[in-house]
């Protein structure tokens, strides 16, 4: 096997590639299939709407900024090197002051704006980078 | 609600905070549950032995160090700020030239040996940190 074909053949993610590749916020991209859930990257910057997943617990890794998570009797800041899951049926709405570059790990079929009718902040999903 | 209580409440999950809670290499302690899945956190150094999960996909996320993932007929290096997700059924084997620190998420009941007997390399899984 010749080292191009090698080097394609196995081939690490690596984030800060990923995120160079697009520039749009709160359009999650898939960057891995883990089973039965689904690695993404995303940019996201100011409010978003409050949302629950009724089946599945959601989870945040930071990588750069510094994302809060409200919740309706609190929040958390979510730092780089930090990670949050927000369990399922619980209401929460991301927010970042300024842009947040992060992963999420959620199950394949997942709405971003959760369970309910979908609307203008409801992303395609299933796009992969 | 005092403050104490609130941020025992919610409070995100430090990668560095929890790596400083243990220097045994090999044995990964769950830090994060995100529904038939665990996040764990782990040292290694030095080589493991080859192993395969038919049933599951295992992906690994490095946090410092250089980690290279053996396979049958090739390798691949895995940095900081870099995932790998070896698919189910494929012969691997972890190796770590020098410390590395990792995250690892995979189901709730993998063995970190893979399918077969268990072994002295063999680690207690579900110990949370």
């Amino acid at each position: 096997m010749s080292e191009q074909q090698y080097l394609v053949k196995y081939q690490a993610i690596n984030f800060q590639q990923k995120l160079s590749l697009f520039t749009e916020q709160w359009q999650p991209k898939v960057i891995a299939s883990i089973n039965n859930h689904q690695v993404k990257i995303v940019k996201i910057e100011g409010d978003f709407q409050w949302h629950q997943h009724a089946d599945s617990d959601e989870s945040f890794f930071v990588l750069q900024g510094s994302l809060r998570l409200d919740f309706r009797d609190g929040s958390v800041q979510v730092n780089p090197g930090e990670m949050y899951v927000v369990p399922k049926g619980v209401e929460h709405k991301p927010y970042a002051a300024t842009e947040v570059k992060m992963l999420l790990i959620v199950p394949n079929d997942v709405i971003n704006t959760g369970d309910g009718e979908t609307n203008n902040r409801t992303a395609p999903s299933n796009i992969w980078i």
